[in-house]
């Protein structure tokens, strides 16, 4: 058990035999300077990296702490190399971040997985199961259901009936895919997300509030991650599409209807309306709220916790509450702040005024 | 699997029989204009229905889509009839939502359901199980439960001990109902959501921060639905209540001791801290936050992304942060646009004036 | 079932006995005025407790209810001896939060808890079970797993592979807690949690949107508890980490390799963005947005809603989008109110300027 005050380093998997700052060089095609027999056993922040581990310098705002780490080997980007650096071994790279990508790989443990049906899965008689598919202990799996090729179910999660999911799609552990949906090759759906729930309408009638009944799907193309507890309503009168290559973070709300386009970015606590259309590559901050029956063009990025009410053309940057062209946005606050140290001149002045 | 450039049509379920024109008339007892024999399929929006599926417009704002469409029968509100008309079928009805609602019953597929404790189910031995009782594979029932009659509780769903299900609830895949709550008649649970948890509720004392012990119920009075991933705690000194027929959307916080009254439409991502009373008929836009120990009036709206600090008296309709009524706000908005054109001006003004 | 219409009290488990108002004393220490017989049944709040309750006064701001209740007995704080009281018995107390933190424990009732391992929970092979521990039905615990003494895994609750959980702990229903975690003693995770998953990191390569592999680790140490449906992701380069005693409501977001000190109060719906380090006893107010990479220093507070893009010093109290110090935000806040009703006078204002 971690406390606060201990050190707390990232280390690789038990078992994995420990790497060379050569190795890393290999790795990334970098410009090794130093040492290439250092050995290295993980991977840490600079500020905490011990001298087996390897640290990273992306941004000119970590400097401070890459002058002074204790790591042994740092991976660097080229545009870095004029910062103060420590006396260590240092491969230099044109794309940090690619770099990363292939050592961390080296160092990541996979989860243990076994092919089959677990002996405590539920599966209906007439699911059709692919090749090299793992169905977890307590998953269940209704009437119809599809399993791709190597899809994997995880423990407790339910699929609904008549829902297809695509080959190499993963559900994490507690994760609901309702009926009839629709789920792409390499999905990954984590734990808790509800998939294809009949969305939040309800229309007033004579006899009270009425249900209306949803006949749309929902559509999750390939390569569309959902992040942990969030939700995806099928549509009512149409299908909620999110597009091919979409990430999407933790309790992230999505409600019927709602196309969102391909490869977009939408960070945790979005909460999208009903209806409103979404282009491609477009990229949400935080907690911003999007009004239903709008559309957003491509790449448009929304700021974090704004409040969309209205259309956002291609390609802008919208903010705040309600949303507005960032660069207003930024105008209307910088005047507000000066605001705070004139009202009381300004009200003087404008009661003179008015007394003359 | 959909692709997002192909046409992607919502369909009845499979071996539904197709329906003519003059079938939804006789449901709607709409005006028909056109073909009564025409054959539909479906449903989908007016832009992209195809000639054997059914459109529908209810606001001008889709009148465009309209004069265009390729739907093969359109539903249109009478307020409308002056519209643009494409060479299609229509039927013309006073209240196109209500009509709407009706032929989409019609196309619904309704989720398979088993009667009876599937033999993975896991009840207690005291647990009442009414007449037509569904409880499906790995769901979890503890002692002294009661399950209302035609009750539907979903696969690895959990309820509590001595929580009582209303007649004709349905409790969705993976949700938590905690021990001791009272789920009303018709209730719905969608997956994931939690009902009755003890609340967030600590007290400083001198050996640490002390949880205290929460000893009100959750209850859910008839009628009400919780969306997915939504947290309804358990009282501490107090219930919490969700009156009749409220409807809450997904990812919805309500905390200790809430009570909201009935009829009340709270959209996805709102917040209410503890202690807060609600009226009847209050609606909450997505994401607004609602602060602890106040109150807020019957049939006042609260707007999306509003945050309330104060009471909100019966009927007003308040927006922003520190959320005001919302005509204040919108003058308070629109005078700060007009003040980042003036703050230039306005400070040269007033340092000349200082300096006269 | 409670309608809205009639009484809902709060009574105490089943086949507890009543208590006297001089036990209330007692237990609390507190100087009692009236009747030492009167019993009481339940706890109710102050305008709806019955004769046979009780009531507590702890703010000024229910003293109206106080002056007219039908409770038998009311615990008052000292500070508030002069309010108007009614005729029933009093007791007053030093601190009456803690005070009823007390008796309310005398009324709880406590959730039925049967020890070892459920037949139908599913344990791997090689899991480490601890003394006294309790497994509900439904639950997975993977491979490699250590399960403290006397810990408690709730019905349908997953724990991954080589997590370890410490003694006392509990994890209710239906949470998910990952593979590599390191759950402390007495941590509570509630229902539907996600506890370690891999967190949002993409990188944008030549072959598309490629995962960061996550390396990090997922670390609550003692005593943290942890919300229903809250996320707290694991590390990528880093480990995540949520400081000793730190509380977390429900629906929080905790990103990648964030770390959070020692006993933090962090409201619903607040968003942590990654790599963000916060001090020690930061308090967070519900729906607050936190940016990555910044630093919140120890004790201070953030504002409900708030906005953080950049580093707030230590103690400080900031609030607002974007968020400054609070002081600051109302000054604003004020002075665009003011603004609304100047705006027009000011406009007129410069044109003469401009005209002159």
């Amino acid at each position: 058990m971690s406390d606060g005050s201990s050190r707390s380093t990232v280390v690789g998997g038990g078992g994995r035999k420990p790497i060379t700052a050569a190795d890393v060089a290999a790795q990334t095609g970098g410009r090794l300077v130093g040492d290439p027999a250092v050995v290295i056993r993980g991977v840490a922040p600079l500020d905490r990296a011990a001298p087996d581990e390897l640290g990273f310098l992306s941004h000119r705002r970590y400097a401070e702490w890459f002058a002074t780490t204790r790591a042994g080997v740092v991976i660097v980007g080229e545009s870095l190399a004029n910062a103060t650096a420590p006396a260590c071994t240092l491969v230099f790279v044109e794309k940090p971040a690619d770099a990363m990508l292939g050592v961390l790989a080296m160092f990541r443990r996979e989860e243990p997985r076994v092919t089959g049906v677990h002996p405590r899965a539920v599966l209906a008689d007439d699911v059709v199961v692919g090749d090299g598919v793992s169905v977890e202990a307590g998953a269940v799996v209704a009437d119809g259901v599809v399993l791709g090729d190597r899809c994997w179910i995880g423990a407790n999660a339910t699929i609904g009936a008549g829902t297809r999911i695509g080959a190499d799609a993963r559900v994490h552990p507690n994760a609901s895919v309702h009926a009839w949906c629709e789920i792409g090759d390499r999905v990954v759906i984590h734990s808790g997300a509800s998939i294809g729930r009949e969305g939040f309408g309800y229309v007033p009638t004579e006899r009270g509030i009425a249900r209306i009944p949803h006949i749309g799907r929902c559509v999750l193309e390939h390569d569309v991650d959902i992040g942990a507890n969030s939700c995806i309503d099928r549509g009512s009168v149409d299908d909620t599409i999110i597009g091919a290559g979409t990430k999407i973070d933790n309790l992230v709300h999505v409600a019927h209807n709602v196309r969102i386009g391909r490869m977009c970015l939408i960070a945790s606590g979005v909460g999208i309306a009903g209806s409103t259309r979404i282009g491609d590559g477009v990229q949400f901050g935080g907690q911003a709220g999007i009004n239903g029956h709008i559309t957003i063009g491509s790449r448009a990025t929304i700021a974090g916790q704004a409040g969309v009410f209205g259309d956002v053309p291609a390609g802008e940057t919208w903010s705040g509450y309600p949303a507005r062209p960032h660069r207003e946005q930024l105008r209307a606050a910088a005047a507000l702040v000066r605001l705070g140290r004139l009202i009381r001149p300004l009200e003087r002045l404008l009661s003179r005024e008015d007394a003359s």
